[in-house]
């Protein structure tokens, strides 16, 4: 389930919107690019400082809905409405992808295979030969994986409490599993052990803050990358020793894998044409839009990486 | 006061040790280089594994100290015994200087200054018209505001509580300045006004762990980047929302700049004989050893930037 991408074939296009045509496959975007802001004219940013990410449920452009029902009005889900048969997007939040790409893998690029992607390449940039620590082997982390097989890491241990997850992170390129219940010792001094000192990376795909101090701690002195994925359900708040820091490590983080949604979305996606990334073993699960509910219990109970919702033909 | 750097002229060299003449002026090393652990050998960290910080007084090859007093040892101050008129040090532990730099002034290289510059030049690695901000402008914030004015900063923005730092700080580059006490609203929002939305760069050079997340949150979305140089004297934590990474935020540290000590310190050294940068701002006093007492007394009131300890000759 990918709540936040899906995508659309274009029904209508509004006045003065000149680069769609009925007819245009697009993924809608949570967070937009309108190429006019500074960051979205910086090239070291995705942060678009007007279609960025809109939590009121309204539309970027007038803080209207478009829908409503019995004069009321009904709300946007992150500007892109998800879950719903035809939407109204901004023409900044979707972006043009080939017809042929298969619209129930390719909605996958729309958020969390991307963040994995963009974390390895563009935020931490790893280097042929890293050791990659990644904390947590759901979509993202094994997204993570991925990457980092892609671009020749040498060691990609995956850290997860579930033993499934390492056959499952297999196909990805997990070269290691540690599952923490079954370690005596601190996770981070295992790691330190494995990679003779500290990983050169570590990515934090769980979403709890406690989990940065340890990715950072378990990366090496001196060059050391954290680079935190994850959205924390409760304590927002990351801590870490000073010292760490003093040592020569460095924390990042990005949204979206800090890829530019429209400008760079459309390459992902010939990547998934071109096969160069796969993300079939991503989907455990197809599901009708009317059994929606069942996908959300597999997702809270963490029986699944992703559910795609399927809507009546 | 520089407890950790000071210049020596060598006086005798141990055994198999070829680099050093007796004559030759060299600065010690509170951290040394011994050129051929994973980390010197590195182009990214200058963390040595052989000769790194040493916090038990003792020398780093065998562990014993190599002073004494009625046959109880006398322990070395971080490898380099700062405040003894003579000492011993490893030979990964000095750096040969020319004997044209003036020892009351290059002296200070070999610590505050030389963090400061390398925060800015090596570690955060600022561009031609960055926007920067500097909390603190003790020894460490003055040297970090020199560095980035060299590197053609357009803004540099000064925060600290005394007043008379803004006169001192305008020789060094800065261009405004905030007293947090005369802020009516959170100085990150004073900053972000200040600079359209967030400077590109702060540097934490308080020692106050609680001054880190300010810092990152008045740097910029998307590239905004936050070194931390203060070593705290009380709470070893820095806390910060995990949501100012998430939008693209950096957050770094390093010791002594990052600099190989070794290696890069000459360069340094040569910068401050071309005039290049210059110290003698940083000087307020200089002082006879016998008064030492009396620089630690300025040290602790706040009421020196640095004290130049002068042994009798």
């Amino acid at each position: 389930m990918l709540p936040s991408g899906n995508p659309r074939i274009v029904e209508s296009i509004g006045e003065g919107v000149s680069e769609f045509e009925v007819g245009d496959h697009v993924l809608t975007l949570f967070t937009g690019e309108c190429k006019i802001c500074k960051h979205c004219v910086s090239e070291k940013s995705n942060m678009c400082q007007a279609l960025g990410l809109e939590r009121k449920g309204v539309m970027h452009s007038d803080q209207m809905t478009r829908f409503s029902k019995k004069g009321k009005p009904v709300y946007h889900y992150c500007a892109v409405s998800s879950f719903s048969e035809y939407t109204v997007v901004h023409s900044g939040c979707a972006v043009k992808i080939s017809k042929t790409a298969p619209m129930d893998r390719v909605c996958l690029l729309s958020c969390g295979v991307a963040a994995g992607l963009g974390a390895v390449w563009k935020v931490a940039d790893i280097f042929k030969g890293s050791k990659v620590v990644i904390f947590g082997l759901g979509t993202v982390g094994l997204s993570v994986a991925l990457g980092a097989k892609l671009r020749e890491a040498s060691q990609i241990i995956g850290v997860d409490t579930n033993p499934q997850k390492f056959e499952k992170g297999k196909a990805f390129g997990v070269t290691d599993f540690i599952n923490p219940e079954d370690c005596s010792e601190p996770i981070f001094q295992v790691i330190k052990q494995m990679t003779d000192g500290g990983a050169d990376f570590s990515f934090e795909c769980v979403g709890e803050t406690e989990v940065v101090s340890t990715a950072l701690k378990s990366c090496s002195d001196g060059w050391g990358v954290t680079v935190t994925l994850g959205v924390p359900k409760t304590n927002p708040e990351i801590s870490a020793h000073y010292g760490l820091l003093l040592s020569g490590r460095t924390l990042r983080g990005s949204l979206y894998g800090g890829w530019k949604p429209k400008s760079d979305l459309p390459s992902l996606v010939d990547k998934l044409l071109r096969k160069e990334i796969t993300v079939d073993d991503l989907v455990t699960h197809d599901i009708p839009f009317d059994d929606i509910n069942e996908a959300f219990r597999l997702m809270k109970e963490g029986k699944c990486l992703r559910c795609v919702i399927h809507m009546a033909k």
